[in-house]
């Protein structure tokens, strides 16, 4: 007993001492620590959004748009996609009304990296931004300092509201931004005229509410009303805007936990706050689109229905494998439809894949905006795919954890390099030595839960893809931004 | 810069420090740790053992008995379970000729605590064995030394073998046993006459075959050949015990990884190595079910087949949530079917909650033998639900994670506490303060994946359900081992 009190108190020691020293090496990184563009690409940016702006196609469709994203909302939360439990008939009817996909990705598995690819076109990875922003000043704001990680979408990325403005745009963002809570790197940053909302999830603190860089609710933010206030925000948008073009990003706080219900809905799901929720969700989704009816703006508004990864701890990935956080289905395969009455037709369902790196280009194709061209844009315009045309052929879905380029889907085969984020405790492990968790390859078409690896079936398909994922990271090793000049 | 080395430098020095130190504790505990019973519950089983040997009912039906185990056989492995990918023809017409379960619970989400629940009638945590054993001298058994935890099954259990042994049954066990790798936990410690096979999982080694406490093949182990093995040495013994009662327990090495196939298989699955394993399995069990007819003994011998716990890194969980591991219901729901031609009718489907604990009180009873006495046995007679009587109204199933009750279902309602032993990482962040986790209620029959929480909406299941999980904690924490006297 006495020889294990006394290595007991060793290692009490060693760890204490472990942890002072790290706290200490966090506060002095902290303090010195600062994320800078250099002044040339802002500058080139710049150059960029001008030759843009230069070159707009006037005689161009120029749909208005709405682009509502929801929080963790997963594969089969919805009951267009599934879902049982819950209900949700006004965006079951949007999806019924245009073009729903069964096969849409995410760019990324969580937060942050997943907006800052839906909003640039590009794979989160280019932007640097592959990690959730925290609070600055939090503990986890400092440990991605110490690490040299990007705590904010940097400031020569072109979002969709710069290009869209640079067409002539109206632009305006309401809800979660989640990609900066400081300059240069807020809403007004990039693009947005006017801007309402918070600038991290919910789970975060100090939470305040925000409009155009002053804070009109201190923390803690009422979140029975947030989603209430965020449709009244973008009515109130719409209808100022009214005689376009508009671009409306409506990126919602929910079904992000912790979850929180209007007093008007509270109760009333069977399934429980979840479902009471999603009926806020819902009934925000019917209150946008009858102002746009009432204001007769339906035929020429094109409305975009999405989410920014898997379902967390509540909510469902419907018969997919995997969540939030994992490169698993589950993790980026979310749900995602598309209403636009005169260009595209109702009541299709597309088997077809299709990535959120894919609204960029298709929105300023659409505003006659021409595609930046300092940089690569990964995404695709989706126009083809909404009325009927073929798909492109191989285009590769990239599954990243964090840094890690973990998986990638080609056509119906699934390359997947190790694990997600999760069972880190088994990497650990004496007995981890024998354990082959990987590559993989797995056929989505027959085996659409991932459960079984046929690498050894298809070994030639496996080699292709993991060259061609070892050509991406080649690439990424090389211009990880992405400059064409 | 500078600083930033000097920092670094510091924080090498640490950590290199504590691997030092937590070397040389782990191997000073390991050199003085002891797993031990006491003699008054050695003798308190030898005394019990003896009664019930004393008080066999001769008239009892006596069958034979055979228990086939797979090691991480998700839910939805088997086409008699909803697979489409794999081919189990074999398995599927023997669960066609008895009653197969969908709500079967393994006894643990892990391999050791598993069988320790199968194979004595009583959840793990009675019998101290929560963990996963590691080979003797590795790294994480002596992690586990340190930690105080049993590194094998007490022998102080009394196991089905000793309690079909003491009715006159001869026993044999081959496979995975995986209940501790020295005396006194052997399979022959715990009532098997004869045993053949591996003491650990295929993922471990040194990887030595085993029969009779004598090492028949040396490190490593030909994995190819040891299905086909395990089941030559199941027949012959079922061929040597023909004129019976006899209780075989087969415990399959596989579909657990690392996978290997037979040379027959090889190749030939479209759901890949896992597919041609799974083969491997199916002809084996088709080759004991052609036995048992070849040696008329079919009509007269209770086959029962089941799972340790939910997949892998492979393998369907179907579509329940969750894997290995993990207390959500993949974790530890998986396949249970049961044949007996001439006692239960053919063709039955039962969605009846039944456990691995149950088994033991089944068989012992069909046997004619006595339950033990001296010791609190969790499991029920499962013999009225195989042949259609009324279950056992809010029989609890409780899912734990280590020590740890995360989870407990009654009826259609699941209580679960907390998350699995996933998602470590964010237990720890700041940004976890906010993020309730938990405890949530579960409506199984509404809502199979568990993904709403609906705890507001049954307030009265949720306080009752609370509490009779901190009853069973209670229980535990003042006599853990269910001591009768």
């Amino acid at each position: 007993m006495r020889t294990l009190a006394t290595w007991l108190g060793y290692g009490a020691m060693i760890f204490i001492a472990m942890g002072v020293a790290f706290v200490v090496y966090e506060v002095a990184i902290f303090a010195t620590y600062e994320q800078r563009e250099d002044a040339e690409s802002l500058d080139r940016k710049q150059r960029e959004l001008d030759r843009m702006a230069s070159h707009v196609d006037r005689a161009a469709v120029r749909p208005n748009v709405v682009l509502i994203l929801f929080d963790d909302l997963g594969f089969g939360d919805l009951g267009s996609y599934g879902n049982t439990s819950l209900e949700t008939p006004r965006l079951d009817a949007l999806a019924a009304e245009g073009i729903a996909f069964d096969h849409y990705y995410a760019p990324a598995t969580v937060c942050s990296p997943s907006r800052a690819g839906l909003l640039t076109g590009r794979w989160p990875i280019r932007t640097t931004l592959t990690r959730v922003v925290f609070p600055t000043g939090s503990p986890l704001d400092a440990t991605l300092r110490v690490a040299g990680a990007p705590v904010r979408l940097p400031a020569d990325e072109i979002t969709i509201a710069e290009g869209l403005r640079a067409g002539g745009y109206a632009t305006g963002f309401v809800g979660k931004w989640h990609l900066g809570d400081h300059e240069p790197s807020l809403p007004h940053n990039f693009g947005f005229d006017r801007w309402m909302g918070l600038l991290y999830s919910n789970d975060m603190e100090p939470l305040s509410l925000w409009r155009d860089n002053e804070s009109i609710e201190a923390d803690p933010v009422d979140q029975t009303a947030l989603t209430k206030r965020y449709t009244d925000e973008a009515i109130d948008f719409i209808e100022e805007q009214k005689d376009g073009p508009f671009f409306l990003y409506l990126a919602h706080t929910f079904p992000h936990i912790p979850l929180y219900s209007s007093d008007e809905q509270s109760g009333k799901s069977d399934a429980g706050l979840y479902g009471d929720v999603m009926a806020d969700l819902d009934a925000s989704t019917g209150a946008i689109v009858d102002a746009l009816d009432r204001l007769s703006l339906a035929d020429n508004t094109i409305v975009i229905v999405t989410s920014d990864n898997g379902p967390w701890f509540q909510g469902s990935a419907g018969n997919v494998r995997g969540r939030k956080g994992e490169t698993f289905e589950g993790g980026m395969r979310v749900p995602f439809f598309v209403r636009w009455p005169t260009h595209i037709a109702p009541g299709q369902r597309s088997s077809d894949v299709a990535a959120g790196i894919d609204v960029f280009p298709t929105l300023l194709r659409l505003a006659g905006v021409p595609i930046p061209g300092d940089r690569i844009v990964d995404g695709v315009d989706l126009m083809p795919l909404f009325t009927g045309g073929v798909p492109v052929e191989d285009r590769p879905i990239f599954y990243f954890a964090w840094n890690t380029l973990e998986a990638m889907r080609v056509g119906r085969f699934k390359w997947q390099a190790r694990r997600g984020i999760v069972y880190p405790e088994i990497q650990l492990g004496y007995f981890a030595i024998r354990i082959p968790k990987g590559p993989w390859l797995f056929d989505l078409e027959n085996d659409p839960d991932e459960s079984f690896d046929v690498h050894e079936r298809h070994p030639e398909v496996f080699a292709r893809l993991a060259q061609q994922a070892e050509e991406f990271r080649g690439e990424i090793t090389e211009n990880q931004r992405g400059w064409r000049y």
